[in-house]
């Protein structure tokens, strides 16, 4: 059963605050496996691994791999290279120069699409391989694994900037009315939907959460906002980048040429500005908009713990099962226990994950469909890990009036 | 000397993340002094006054004034009115139904000049009245203290998000070539220039800093970044929201009739957006813009903990002072040891701090104008708190090329 040979771990996609955890997994888990020799890592990917751009890992010291958890985005640079067809053949050129027998390539479900097709190529060429995808995307959007790491630490810090971004409104809303939250997420509200996190009592913000996975109802969102901003505690709009029409436009598409990357995802923008204006001239209403970019997914100080194990942990299981002689699987998250949570890992064909995306289902979504029920609550609630600090709520109890 | 009576303490203008420990160290040090009886809280600043939504600060437990401090944003809501000459009226009128002869208000220049009205105001209808400013604004801008409470906060966020928008830019720079990050900041460049604190070594982004001390050159700022990007590691650009052309303008100005608050100041937004096509259409080069918006100021997991304890320290000094017979003052902060880095309170008067404004000075930018200096760096450092958390940062030496 044992093979013998050199491991290659890349990360591909756009990063996340927990993507170097499982590359520290997957460097730690190798070191404990003899049949696995040098550890490489792709530099940019499958872009190093082409241009022959790789790394010895073994080289790096122990206190560097011990930070690698807490340092978020890709350590060995990532990618969105689509694999051309005249690409093959120096991959395996590659393989066998280095003697490559372990694949471990961190990303989505592009990744899962690449290295599905490397494993193939190795098979046809005759050439013994070990490939096995881990998981990792902000987007949550990966079929058959519970959830993706990344998601929860972005989770994580869009519940606090909400929370926060709510209690600026608050103390603000007898000037900026409105304050627009928007989030990461082409097609899948995940992101969006944790702003649901940041709330405690009942009124807490969000008051409205527009996720891509319902149309935008331009004239239903104004009314919501107006009835929201008539209660006079500040508004708080969590809406997804993504969002679309009903003709599934996306409200603002980027208006420029090169705004596509190389799989084809048109690059979205936009949609605060345009709800800034929507309110502004519908409603004559003031809103501000606050658009963290990628600053949500790379945030270092906002990860949650839980992402950060789970990370690791499916970068390690990548390499065991890899050892074991397994092939061609994504790892995936199992929730075994809700109370307390835990989740263990399993596996996933990488050709079915390919290219798949999973949206929020029905059941996380209100009927109305501008929020999220308590099933998707008891869903994410544990994957950002401890609870927000406690803040201050002080009564304001009124003083006697005089006058 | 000892005035008897009430005490009124208020918060205005942008919220910080900070502004509650002023608050909890104004209610601390107020019960320690016998000659104030009740303590107030104006509900959004002078408009609670003017209503008389004034909440009574003693009713607070001890638990939510222990956690006022580690809670962001104006606990007791915020405002920005300026006061009408009919107001004048009804604010003495409620001073005297309330007996209040201690007025405490924190804010930055606009609530100052508030304040100074509101004591000559008493003074001329002899009422004995204790009237003191307390600093606080993200904007750094007041002048006459060596900082304001609030920035050192702000100045973190954006450190840390300016650092981890440099790693994930750095992971995709062969997708994603530029990063803009957009900061806060009116006239003044303080807050973009505390992106600098992200650095570590030299080469560490943000790559260009564009300050409204200095008139955006378009030519120069292309030809700067054009540069950054061959560098190849993927370039950062931290932005002002408040930059402004040759003639004045700003780079884009807000759409909406709306946009001025009112004491007039310009609504600012869209730098960010407006920087991206520029590099688009100038350089063919695809950008991205993260605005983190009201989220700097009010992030709590940012706290720099040195703005805390002095956002607490000017509060209670202001109560204090007024105790002492000061009136007609803000407290400022005075640095007296840079190693230690340690401040002591002083005093300005309310009238020359209200209105001014302190631009960043030109020691603290480079003759090239797209960065800051070392004696900047020295400057705002110790503001920030404690580092930054460490990161890895692997050697990544290369494995033997064998093909």
């Amino acid at each position: 059963m044992a093979l013998d040979g050199n491991a290659i771990v890349g990360q591909s996609g756009g990063p996340t605050a927990v993507i170097n955890a499982s590359l520290a997994g997957v460097i730690e888990e190798a070191k404990r496996h003899s049949e696995i020799k040098e550890i490489y890592g792709a530099i940019n990917g499958v872009e190093g691994i082409l241009e022959e751009n790789i790394a010895d890992l073994r080289a790096e010291s122990d206190d560097m791999i011990r930070l690698l958890p807490t340092t978020p985005s890709a350590a060995l640079g990532s990618c969105r290279k689509k694999l051309a067809s005249e690409d093959f053949a120096r991959l395996l050129e590659i393989f066998k120069a280095h003697n490559i027998r372990y694949w471990f390539y961190i990303g989505g479900n592009d990744s899962a699409d690449t290295s599905h097709q490397v494993g193939r190529l190795a098979e046809e060429a005759g050439w013994e391989m070990r490939v096995i995808g881990i998981p990792k995307t902000v987007d949550n959007d990966l079929a058959y694994t519970d959830h993706c790491p990344g998601y929860g630490s972005v989770a994580r810090f869009n519940a606090l900037a909400t929370r926060d971004a709510g209690r600026d409104t608050a103390a603000m809303h007898t000037v900026d009315t409105v304050k627009i939250v928007e989030t990461m997420g082409r097609n899948a509200g995940w992101i969006t939907a944790a702003t649901a996190l940041a709330r405690d009592q009942a009124g807490d913000p969000p008051h409205l959460i527009c996720l891509p996975e319902r149309a935008f109802d331009a004239e239903r969102f104004l009314a919501d906002a107006k009835r929201e901003v008539a209660k006079g505690h500040g508004c708080v709009l969590a809406v997804c980048e993504g969002l679309r029409d009903e003709s599934g436009e996306p409200l603002v598409s980027f208006k420029h040429a090169i705004g596509t990357d190389a799989f084809g995802h048109k690059q979205l923008g936009g949609v605060g500005d345009y709800l800034v204006n929507l309110i502004a001239e519908e409603l004559g209403i003031k809103a501000r908009f606050d658009k963290a970019g990628t600053i949500q997914r790379s945030f270092g100080l906002a990860q949650s713990e839980v992402d950060v194990a789970e990370a690791k942990m499916v970068g390690k299981a990548a390499v065991r099962r890899a050892c074991e002689g397994v092939t061609d699987k994504m790892i995936t998250l199992e929730r075994v226990s809700q109370d307390p949570y835990r989740c263990d890992t399993g596996l996933a064909s990488l050709d079915a994950v390919a290219n798949a995306e999973r949206p929020v289902p029905d059941e996380f979504i209100t009927a109305e469909g501008n929020d999220v029920t308590s099933a998707f609550i008891d869903y994410a609630r544990p994957l950002i890990g401890g609870p927000l600090p406690p803040y201050a709520r002080l009564r304001l109890s009124p003083a006697a009036k005089t006058t």
